[in-house]
């Protein structure tokens, strides 16, 4: 099997490796960037360094654009326009709604690995980058099944679990359990800023965990939200539903209003993680 | 020396543990629960058991009142009742204003180390749990100094790092760094829970992170927001201000101002933990 990757950071050359190394495929890149271009090679990521986007393309059965989310429309329309017309071409982007209606043709199927949110570039790329990791696809009524079937399988190798979502359906959940979390942990980061008495030793583990994530790449995390905007407004609007109804039983002092809310968290916590059995502990 | 510690969890079993063997105080210890008691005795948190409250704290050069916060008051005011007028009398409740102004004789000193919240009980009590941790101490202008300062060599015995704070100004800095990244996590593990598309492998490490406290222990919790009521409420005005803005970016589309506030955040995160060189990692 012949796969392009197009944009060779963290998940583009984890995916060159994974193919290369446990998918038997070869596996040509295309970078923008020469030097990242040059590197992906030498850590074997990719067997051939394409000069440019449509040569790297040309004769791929599979496709996977990672490119960031702000650039991701044009590159993949860019892709369909040189790929062959047997390839599936998918992407790797946190949101999926806006991209499923893009129009573009029947060959491409969104995509988007849960995995590598913590460091950035293709020297952090790993084979097993994808080992348990839930993969989000969203096949539209028109994709052929044998392209579907193709990209699950190759997935499959990769070591992912691919499954089946609808594209808002993703972008809703999205903003609740990845965008959400980004917006408090900036929320409480500026909050505590702009406490003087904030000193050394006055932040334990449960402000660190909360935060972890503050001011994440802030490039990259502009254009997600403003890329998920209406299920992320939505998210939004439901939280300040709910700090409003805190608020209001924290002012009357009521407790037992309270302990039912702080109950209710500890049981869906409970019920989420029960529910969980993926990638990470 | 000779320590009474009064509740013997996790806070009040290290204490004493750590006393015995950092200190080589003699420690007195009671607990309204017979078992626990017997416990801490068996695990070397205490020398002696005591039948009931005075008689536990009256020889004490220095008590220790770890109580849950709710009973807090009441607790401390019978220790007062029953202990030498030369004991030192401290706390270990997370919130200090409300006590520092509820009249207590000069022999009260509030206390607030910052240590073990993730556990609790008698059973996971560990001597170095005070280890580098900052301990917070509200000492007011009537308190005698050498009050003041036989607590303070107690703790940096104890393996703490004493801090002088003012207790509002103490309220205010744990409702943000503290008490807000719980409300947060509540609100994030709920939202999540009502998506019917969240399943296995569809929570990773941001989420994880970002309700690690969520409806931890709901009533300790609930009684320590009602006990900082002033300033949560004010912390919770700030994040809903704070919200309300970031929503005001998104939804007109306004991307020099969402990376504006996600450097932000990214800059006040990296400055509070640049200030850092506390307790964990």
């Amino acid at each position: 099997v012949r796969v392009a990757v197009v944009g060779l950071g963290l998940i583009g050359g984890s995916i060159g490796l994974a193919a290369r190394r446990r998918a038997a495929a070869y596996v040509c890149g295309y970078d923008p960037d020469a030097a990242v271009l040059a590197r992906a090679r030498e850590l074997g990521a990719i067997d051939e360094p394409a000069t440019d986007l449509a040569a790297g393309v040309g004769d791929a059965d599979a496709v996977f654009v990672a490119a960031p989310v702000g650039a991701l429309a044009r590159t993949i329309a860019d892709v369909l326009e040189a790929a062959p017309a047997r390839s599936v071409v998918s992407d790797v982007g946190s949101t999926k709604f806006a991209l499923a209606t893009s129009g573009f043709d029947r060959r491409f199927i969104g995509g988007h690995p849960l995995a590598g949110a913590e460091t950035a570039g293709i020297e952090h790329a790993r084979e097993d980058l994808f080992e348990g990791a839930t993969w989000y696809l969203t096949p539209g009524a028109q994709t052929p099944r044998a392209l579907a079937l193709r990209l699950q399988s190759l997935l499959v190798e990769l070591g992912a679990r691919p499954a089946e979502i609808e594209p808002g359906a993703h972008d809703r959940m999205m903003a609740r359990v990845s965008h959400l979390p980004h917006v408090f942990a900036n929320l409480l980061a500026s909050q505590a800023a702009r406490v003087p008495e904030v000193s050394a030793g006055s932040l334990g583990p449960s402000f660190r965990d909360a935060t972890r994530v503050a001011g994440a790449n802030t490039k990259i995390w502009t254009d997600i939200f403003l890329s998920n905007r209406e299920a992320l407004l939505a998210a939004i609007d439901e939280s300040a539903e709910a700090l409003a109804s805190v608020r209001s039983a924290l002012s009357g002092g009521d407790r037992p209003a309270l302990a039912a809310w702080h109950q209710q968290a500890h049981e869906d916590r409970a019920r989420l993680l029960r529910e969980d059995s993926g990638n990470d502990s």
